[in-house]
């Protein structure tokens, strides 16, 4: 297997609704990515996405995106991780180039949830027998999460109120964030109740976005770009489908399966770290993926934000360039937008938001109720 | 880039409906496949499907079809292609085995059209914008290519007969095949016209099922089994996406690109193909094809159905075990079901429908209005 770069970005401004068409968001990130990296050509695409075939009545999006960019006749295919989609077309593009097959791929997510009804569509990533057939939704799955949590470890009533802060304060200065005013910790206190226990202010933003990154065979990879940034790992695993089967729901058995892994693929510790970019769809999501990936004890999650430890200077940075609640969460588009801001912070491009010294990235995806989970780690 | 082996294969027969549940046949045969290997366990799973989230109301499949097959905690991810996802799967799962970071992995198609209406879930594998909009379907679609393949080469009325004769007579030894009777050139000449020039025999059928292989690196595949069949070859292309944008509707360019891709990295030249097995969903593709992959000059496919060309002990045997039109195609699961066919005629298993000395087999898979081809080329 050949290590594999990224040589290229593109990303547009996250909003609540584009005025354009899906496609030609997506056709935009991909020709910025190929002018980061000054190509006019790949080998291949691979496009994530979550909710077109209802939302845009859209299928084959893959071969859509490729030909509205001008990339007639080139490999295209779709991937898809429900929640995770942006991450599993990452993993694709890598294991494209990984293998010899694809010397240049390119790996693009977007999502344009302003057209429709979002809400009924994400919760088909639940069991649509047993659990969508008894009402559920990934917000109730996230509600009951926080409610186990709150009873099984008797957290304060803020628990939970820094992760919205932190991520408001970071996305202030990222120009492709959606919500870039500040939010005080009162604000997210008061925010109305969405579902018990998840207020609003726990909840990521439905929105359209979409962003693409270009990957190369790393010993190629100066030919495109002088500050190339490498994939150590890159790696997936699936939990028990329905929470209901786990063990211990509290426990995230993919994500600490997949970040296990991923960590001894690319040989470094958890300490080695500097920037963990956490899939904050919800801010429970957040608090239990730092205690499955063992930067927290179990129940202590939420500490690391109470105490600013994941703020930019703080033990673990999260969600550094506002994650998936303050940037947005255009869902098939977040993993990619969530490697283009670790690319910028590797290579001291992260202005305002740059972590010191970041030399090791961490991305965890989520697909529905943590059942599939993607973990890349990034390195320079 | 690891050579990749195919070490076990598992299909069901295709019916008109299930009775058992998408999820049920789909682990059925993912653990036939694992028997036929002789493995209880797989490092990833990938799924080919199209239809599961408007007919099953059911995202994130990969990960559901892992867990009702028992193969907790492992990498599972879908991926999409349109009518050409199964063999989309088996590409990804190839990359998975070849570039090294899994050492089985399984491709899983599956389909079950049996369960609400699926033309118009379909038909979104064309534009949703400018095609299905002025009311295109897949079928209009095929009927608009008839129409011109008529007028441009005026064929006689019967030119298209035998591509469905042969591919029943096929069926009728295949105990997987949806139809297994006797279907004389009278009966196709008689059939209704469903959107014409298309009669019904011209067209493959609504149906269900489900196949999966299991691959593994060629130089371990004798582990596994004693007749491992290798990937030759594995290649991508695509076309324009709307038919109107392309110079010549009647030349498939994806078809083209991908086979002599294909062709070329397999090493092997057109003559030394054994069988093929085609996308005869209507028999008007399977006649293109034949011309674009070389076959055929253009204008002349009809011929080699004919003149009995592509029967079993013709010049170019396609469709072998009943082709998409007779043995059924069930979409995401087509071609899994292609996969195993191949495999039975190149290791000798083929029944009374054997090939004699086969030794080249040459799968396409088409995605929409030949938008994204799919060329796999296998060899023992």
């Amino acid at each position: 297997m050949r290590p594999v770069s990224i040589v290229g970005i593109g990303q547009i401004p996250v909003k609540k609704a584009y005025y354009r068409s899906l496609r030609e968001i997506a056709a935009q990130v991909v020709r910025l990515a190929m002018e980061d990296a000054g190509v006019d050509r790949v080998d291949a695409l691979f496009a994530g996405n979550m909710l077109s075939d209802e939302l845009q009545g859209q299928k084959q999006l893959a071969a859509l995106i490729a030909d509205e960019a001008g990339l007639y006749g080139i490999e295209a295919l779709a991937v898809r991780a429900a929640t995770a989609s942006g991450a599993a077309a990452l993993r694709m593009a890598y294991l494209a180039v990984a293998s010899g097959e694809a010397d240049l791929a390119i790996a693009v997510g977007v999502e344009k949830m302003s057209e429709g009804v979002a809400t009924p569509a994400l919760a088909k990533a639940l069991d649509a027998r047993y659990e969508v057939a008894a009402g559920a939704t990934l917000l109730s799955k996230n509600a009951e999460l926080m409610r186990l949590y709150r009873q099984r470890y008797n957290v304060p009533e803020d628990a939970f109120v820094n992760f919205a802060v932190n991520a408001h304060a970071n996305a202030r200065h990222n120009p492709n964030a959606l919500f870039r005013q500040r939010v005080t910790a009162r604000t997210v206190r008061r925010s109305r109740v969405v579902m018990e226990p998840l207020r609003l202010m726990d909840c990521s933003p439905i929105c359209d976005g979409a962003a693409a990154v270009v990957l190369a065979p790393r010993d190629e990879a100066r030919a495109y770009t002088k500050q190339p940034v490498h994939i150590l790992a890159s790696s997936v695993a699936t939990d028990r489908f329905r929470v209901s089967d786990r063990k211990d729901p509290l426990m995230l058995e993919a994500a600490r399966l997949s970040a296990f892994k991923a960590f001894r693929l690319a040989n470094v510790n958890r300490e080695d770290i500097s920037l963990y970019e956490v899939h904050d769809a919800f801010s429970i999501m957040a608090c239990l993926l730092l205690e499955a990936v063992g930067f927290a004890e179990p129940g202590q999650g939420w500490r690391l934000a109470a105490e600013k430890e994941i703020g930019l200077r703080g033990r673990i940075p999260v969600a550094t360039m506002g994650g998936l609640k303050a940037r947005g969460h255009p869902i098939g588009a977040t993993a990619l937008y969530q490697t283009c801001e670790i690319v910028l912070q590797l290579t001291g491009r992260a202005g305002k938001n740059q972590v010191k010294d970041a030399k090791i990235g961490l991305l965890q995806s989520v697909g529905g109720a943590a059942t599939t989970l993607l973990t890349h780690i990034f390195g320079v």
